[in-house]
């Protein structure tokens, strides 16, 4: 039996490019089970296109074949790759960094070069910009029916090679963690770190109990107060503040059916740092 | 056979949280045939997530399975249930009010409890968030390829129980109908009463009449203009406005190819009431 | 086995209409695959909603049964067709330009008339603004599943009298080629011109070297510029234009990751005409 289909793009679904990506998958196995992660990737987003499939790979089998296409450097010298992560999912996408979640927080198995001449649909020659549907979707598609192994891919490159983006990891100082706001739970504005909810675990913060929260874009501190680490939203009054370990496993950082990211004008990114630590008590003498 | 799953959330498709939810699904049971209602519900809007099912679950067969995750009050006491519609649909979501209109336009023939802590994915008991993907996703496609008998879903509960959104049935006094306005035909603007078609037609006005139309938000009148009662939009002029019977059968107000909703500032809820006669025939003396 | 069944509609996917013509086709035949091109087309952009399919049908198999519903003139005396392209596609639509572009680019090998009061889902009687689930979802449904074969749709229909929306053929001038801007690129803001890619190779241009385009609405010309004609975005710096051939084998204008319809405020449509030609030497003397 075929494996499922996955596909993520920055497209948009507004016109027929996804639509045509869809036909070509069919058209090389009827059977075929195609699905969506998202076709919302911000444009050009690598981040956002790397977060997502981290965010979701693990809840597909194993010998799910995703295909991301955010490709700004279409046509371009970077490599297309076929990847297996090590909890046995495929993914098809150019090595432009959209792996790096996957490399960083789930692991790469093996990594091989996906020709962009030899695994081409036909007839596509003359068509050098929409590799999404020429390259990634045929491939995949053949990937995932079983046409193509992945042996027969084409040469494995080292795991080490795959492009990664920058990032810093999350630490404990003393009493205190700090991470980086990787991406925001899109509809509801809610922060979610780069922090596993192991390394918080590690402070003793007890459910119920408040901490103390700064954020801060560079050096400037645009936030800071003190909320309840909750189990979830409905632990914290209406529109109040809470911190919790959201659906990734990670601290997050929420209004109670509010926008955070609206409320304090919060970004996503490298520059975006967010500390946590148990709320002081206030004592007057 | 397995039935066919239908998922209905305020998610949007911006982020990974749907897709998460079909792979979910996807390895309880490969061969599932999963869909959408929408994802595009207002944030926290239970009233709209209610209205999309009674929409939509009459043209879907017996045995299907919806799952409905509007569900702000995440990891408060509020239940988790599984209905069964007169009409042989099950609907798997949290009693908040969801149910509404399924009750009493369609009738709920019996409801389940769905204890949160045995239906559940294994390896997600640190997620409290997001029993979306956790809870009923996981239980929805347990139900719909067979795996989970109705039956076995948990204790039945007392249909009354269900929670139920406040709502104001449409009347007839006399010579004039009156309802409000329960939703707009999202994209097009045009407003969808909650007057029944039976229920107008006890006026005996022929299409192709005119109706007077007024609509009132709480005590002020904001609207009020004459109008053909029409069988479709093509029966009157451009930008010119309607009177018609719309897809659910109920009486609908809209400009042909304009938003009636947008023209004249015009919300829905309990708040916004619309009343229809015929029109007065106007004499100059 | 059934054939694929593919929607395009302008209905968006924010309320239950889309899924109620998805539950229509599958109470058809449950084993149905049914896609989407699209459900974005702007509303009542029957234009739009041409393009769109000639961009996607060939990427389909034979057999593929595309129901488009862009239906501005629902319930009025406009035909109902079924029409089946010469690479074997069938389309099931409100006859109202939808088919102009596969008529005039891919061509149409016979055209049906499909009687709305004959193929309709049964008990929709009192529904007269809903075509889409009423009658294009259903009679699409017993097309792809086989159970209305082509010849039974009901009488042929001339293809010369299929609707056709205006449109001005691109030609070549001496050294110069014009066109018009059919659509764009939407996300990404790319100007998708008429101009074959024959056309604009019969200037004997290459890639890598500078062509001049100008940019008109009506008369005023709004843009010009010279740019590379190149292969795909990344042969140009970041932000510079380039002339490229699209993944429709038409000639495009864009700007690399950038908006080129943004930046210089270009629109679509007949009054908006492009012409190109080999860069002119810039000599000082």
């Amino acid at each position: 039996m075929s494996k499922a289909l996955v596909y993520q793009t920055d497209f948009g679904t507004s016109d027929g490019a996804v639509s045509a990506m869809y036909g070509v998958a069919y058209k090389v196995e009827p059977t075929l089970r195609i699905f969506d992660l998202t076709h919302d990737i911000p444009q050009y987003n690598i981040w956002e296109a790397s977060y997502r499939l981290v965010q979701t790979v693990q809840y597909w089998p194993e010998g799910t074949v995703f295909v991301s296409v955010v490709d700004p450097g279409v046509g371009s010298a970077r490599r297309s790759v076929v990847a297996r992560t090590r909890t046995g999912q495929f993914v098809v996408t150019p090595d432009n960094g959209t792996l790096t979640h996957l490399k960083l927080m789930v692991g790469l198995d093996e990594v091989r070069l996906l020709k962009e001449d030899v695994h081409r649909l036909q007839g596509s020659e003359l068509s050098y910009t929409f590799h999404g549907r020429d390259v990634y979707a045929f491939s995949g598609a053949r990937l995932a029916s079983g046409q193509l192994a992945f042996d027969a891919v084409g040469d494995t490159v080292p795991v080490d090679s795959v492009v990664e983006l920058s990032h810093v990891a999350a630490h404990r100082e003393g009493d205190t963690v700090e991470g980086t706001i990787d991406v925001l739970d899109v509809r509801f504005g809610s922060l979610w770190s780069n922090i596993p909810h192991e390394l918080f675990a590690g402070l003793g913060i007890e459910h119920g109990k408040r901490v103390e929260v700064s954020i801060r874009n560079d050096m400037r501190e645009v936030y800071r107060n003190t909320m309840v680490y909750a189990r979830s939203f409905a632990d914290v009054a209406l529109f109040e503040p809470l911190v919790y370990i959201n659906s990734v496993l990670n601290v997050a950082i929420a209004i109670n059916q509010g926008s955070f990211a609206r409320a304090y004008n919060i970004g996503t990114g490298l520059s975006w740092k967010v500390t946590i630590r148990r709320a002081p008590r206030i004592v007057y003498e």
